[in-house]
Order: C-alpha cells, then sequence, then structure tokens
C-alpha cells in the first residue's frame, strides 16, 4: 500500500461538461482538513458491489424509503452549501471507466489523478458527465491537458481493470461497506458527517 | 396528531437498573435544542419491523460489516463524548414492552411518559435492562414512582398494543426507515448527525 497515513475512498461516481472544464475548487474539504494536520489524501475510488454482495443492502438510491429521502437530503444540503447540484436521472452510474481512468492515470502522475477524479465528481453531479462512457472521460482528460488516447488506452487495459477491481475487493477485506469512506492510520469513518471526527482524531490521536 | 410541532422517533431500544434509578440529564440534547427554538418534543417510539420489510433492509447489527463498523463507531462516539455505554451482548432487541409501557402511560401524563423513555433508553444501553421484559419495565416505573401493577396491564392492553403497531406502520407511511428519525413541521431529518442541520432549520425556517 501506498505510504501516506490519510487514505479516503470515494465511491465511483464521477462526471463532466461539454467544452469546458468547470472550475472546482483546488482542494477539497477533506484536502483541506488533511492539510491542516500536515497531512496527504490518497484517493481510493471503488465500487460498492463487492460489498453490497456481503451486506445485501443496495446503494441508498436503490432502496425503498431511503431513496426519496436520501434524494431530498442531498438537495437540501446542496441548497445549504449553496453547491450547484443536478442528480442524474439515472443515478447511480458504477462508473468503472471513470475508476480506470484514475488508477491508469495514477501511476503516471498521483496528483493528476486526484485533479481528475474531483472533476469527474463534480462533472457527474453538477453536470451529468456520463462516467459508464470512456469517452466522455478521455474528453474530460483532454480538457484537463491529458492526452485522450492514451486514457482510452488505460482504461480498457486489462492490468487496469484488475487493479480496479482488487482495490473493491480490498475495500470489502477491511470492511468498507459504504462511501465515502476515510481510513486514518487504520482507522475507519463512514460517512461525511464524520469529518469533524476525523479532525479530531487527527489532532488529538487515538482516544 | 399531536399539536406539538417537533416530533421525534426514537427506535424501540430501551433500558435499567436494578435497586435505583440512574441519574440522567433532565434534559436531552434534542429536548435543549427544542427549547431553545420555543419547541417541545413529542416523544414516538417505533419498531422498525414494519419499515424493514419495505426496504429489504435489516438493522445495522444485523448486517455484516456495518454491524462490526457500527459498534466500533459506536464505543468511539461515547468515549469521545464521556458517555457510559455498554452495549448488551444481545443487542438488538425489540423492546415491544417498553414501547407499549410509553404509550399506556402518554395517555395520562405525557410528561412522565418521556421521563419513562428517557431512563429506558439510558437503562438499555447503560445497565443491561432487558426492554422486552414488561416486568423489568415495571421495575423501573416504580422507580420512578409509578405503580407497577398499573403499568403492567397498559403492557398487555389491546388497545395499547393496537397504538403502538399502528405508530410503526404510520412511520412508513411517512417515509421513515431507521432511527432517531425528527420531524419538523412534516421536515424529515434522519440521523443524529442531522441535530445541526434541524437547529439550523428551526432557526431559519426551510431553506
Amino acid at each position: 500500500m501506498c505510504a501516506s497515513k490519510l487514505k479516503v475512498a470515494r465511491r465511483s461516481s464521477f462526471g463532466l461538461t461539454s467544452h469546458r472544464v468547470m472550475p472546482i475548487s483546488r482542494r477539497s474539504k477533506i484536502e483541506a482538513l488533511a492539510e491542516r494536520h500536515g497531512r496527504t489524501v490518497m484517493w481510493r475510488p471503488f465500487t460498492l458491489g463487492a460489498a453490497f454482495k456481503v451486506t445485501g443492502a443496495q446503494g441508498l438510491s436503490r432502496t425503498p424509503l431511503k431513496r426519496e429521502y436520501a434524494w431530498h437530503d442531498w438537495q437540501r444540503l446542496a441548497r445549504l452549501k449553496r453547491v450547484p447540484f443536478n442528480l442524474p436521472a439515472d443515478h447511480p452510474k458504477v462508473g468503472l471507466p471513470a475508476i480506470r481512468a484514475f488508477y491508469h492515470l495514477e501511476r503516471k502522475d498521483p496528483h493528476a489523478a486526484a485533479r481528475l477524479a474531483k472533476h469527474i465528481i463534480v462533472g457527474y453531479f453538477r453536470e451529468g458527465l456520463d462516467t459508464d462512457d470512456p469517452n466522455a472521460i478521455a474528453h474530460l482528460a483532454s480538457l484537463l491537458g491529458l492526452d485522450p488516447g492514451m486514457m482510452l488506452a488505460g482504461m480498457i487495459d486489462p492490468e487496469i481493470k484488475t487493479l480496479a477491481r482488487r482495490y473493491g475487493e480490498e475495500a470489502v477485506t477491511r470492511g468498507v461497506f459504504g462511501s465515502p469512506w476515510i481510513f486514518v492510520d487504520g482507522e475507519p469513518f463512514w460517512g461525511s458527517d464524520r469529518l469533524a471526527m476525523v479532525d479530531r482524531w487527527l489532532a488529538e490521536g487515538a482516544w
């Protein structure tokens, strides 16, 4: 595993615009939090399919009652945070091409991969980027100055496919069943509502 | 329905001590929050069984991966908040006698019912009160100055049984699938991590 101490796993959901890159914050909330503690974030996109097989559960958007509440809650949270939010009508997508693009790029340039991941996430939740379409991902990558041909080749690379699947399986063996999921020196935190606790854990150490 | 504007539904889990009533805060966090906004809390204990039938899900403690994380997270949270916490080994219980005792008492004295409910919850999570045992509930009630015979009679009252079941079914029709659940003027909030949002909702109104 990577030597980085703060690991953040986000689910597959990723996205983009048609002709321009949307301006997004250079640092996400988790990155700013990590930086305050002299840590770095190691992103680990993964699908939840392997976890769902073990828990017998489905994602929020495929579960009656939970779906209706979650969609309402997300809109409410977006309004509160004044964040543009347009959930794609066919949400959720698995987004394997997006995940593979990340791991392909990460082998060459982890910083560029993290930047791509953030643009994919924002593109998906703001503009309906099709994270299941390799061409859409390659186009977004090109807007970030990356070679789309190189990205497309990576998304069908058998080694990358295996690597992406392995991360999903490894997540389950480490007890991960949801997203976002954060490991701090091996300590698990599930959900963005635990960010304050992550902050305190980093400040005070284990309690 | 009751005229109260702030409704809080808590799950069935309830509990007690053997010879004395544990000292607990007179006002819970949600009650203090409500009071700051000139509101009152209307407690509505219910079982999640009816919701589980609709969602196809199970409780955290009956779901692989989620159970291990949740138990770890609860202990961690209790240490952080410096709250005594001893999860019963056979958690979760359905706690129907506890729920029925609440609704029986509420018909006569809502304030006494709320007080009983808080002692049951603390008794369960601190001392392993058996919430499935009517005698344990009646004994706790007696420590609070209530007539145990009156409480036992209420727990087997067919009208009360029907009422308690109806609240569980009504919760599902209102979209409730988890606990704690809070309604503020009909607006749903799921989870204690949404208390800050409830606070803001009460301060600013709908956004």
